[in-house]
């Protein structure tokens, strides 16, 4: 069954080992938030800085796993129609909106909805790590180090599948960021294999 | 007064706001990973993922703020004579050297180093994030997004200087990866302005 996560809000639930996880943009240029937990330990979370650094790469795409900051192996993407996602910056947040958007009312972004959602978890704001954006293009120049946010390359009905290589807790969003959803908020949509 | 850091070690110490921490390579190509918590709660650390969005480039350098995972500015790089830093990659580690060097009997890295010294301020290894690797210079291929962690551009006597925005609790190693220091372990000296 295709769950939907409505424009700028997020979810949460659980990922048994050698479950997937698809991640669908249904209207396509949506960036979707991700993070995992180890489900029976949530000190344990998505790395980014071992899973770059473990790759040696920043755009992770099939066949790549997604380490923890224990090094071990959380979870691994075996299909993906787009093979660009950004692994370098945090979740959106009312503090980013403030600093890089100047909003003086700003929406709580994915950082909030995380939050929110993982809270019941007992996973605490400060826990929650850099995640992994999902169909989030963040192109890098070379020679300087800028970073630039772009539209995705996703279009309609791409997606990116993930298998969970341990218990997982994931959380999850439609991203609330105008820059990086090409500014229209959009849904995402997901699967997980073998459930109704 | 200028203290050592002996090859492969580690130190913590507190910096107060408005305190000067100056980290010098004394012999060239020595790479020294930094890590920052607020000092009165632990639970806010720098954040790789909040300080490259908020810059808009993964090379900091004089002038740039380093961000906690709150959004507050906990560092700002005052003086820099190198330019070339890493701020994606996690502190070296045991399962690091095993993964990537094929270590049977590693040595506990940054990592262990820096978890050694700050689990009497209450840090736990779970808590400690992407260091702030002065000196490291990890070039990114702008198509592919693959990195090579390449010798420092640091020569004998080079330095960076940071300025604490509020009280911190600084971790501070003299990194024990080979491909990171061109294969030398050297040691890493520092000082803070105003003190003996």
């Amino acid at each position: 069954m295709i769950r939907v996560i409505a424009p700028r809000s997020g979810v949460a639930f659980e990922l048994k080992r050698g479950e997937s996880l698809k991640v669908i943009d249904p209207l396509g240029e949506q960036v979707a938030d991700l993070v995992a937990f180890n489900r029976h330990d949530t000190g344990e979370a998505i790395s980014s800085g071992r899973s770059i650094d473990y790759a040696s790469k920043i755009y992770l795409t099939t066949g790549d796993p997604i380490y923890s900051n224990r090094s071990s192996v959380l979870l691994r993407i075996v299909e993906d129609t787009v093979g660009r996602h950004d692994f370098l910056l945090s979740p959106c947040s009312a503090e980013m909106f403030r600093i890089l958007y100047g909003d003086d009312a700003p929406h709580r972004g994915c950082f909030g909805n995380l939050a929110a959602v993982l809270a019941p978890y007992g996973v605490a704001p400060d826990a929650i790590p850099t995640a992994f954006n999902v169909f989030m293009n963040v192109p890098v120049d070379a020679g300087t180090g800028a970073i630039h946010v772009e539209p995705p390359l996703s279009r309609a009905g791409d997606y990116i599948v993930f298998e969970a290589q341990m218990d997982l807790l994931i959380g999850l969003t439609a991203c609330s960021a105008g820059m990086s959803n090409n500014f229209a908020y959009k849904p995402i949509h997901y699967e997980v294999s073998g459930r109704d």
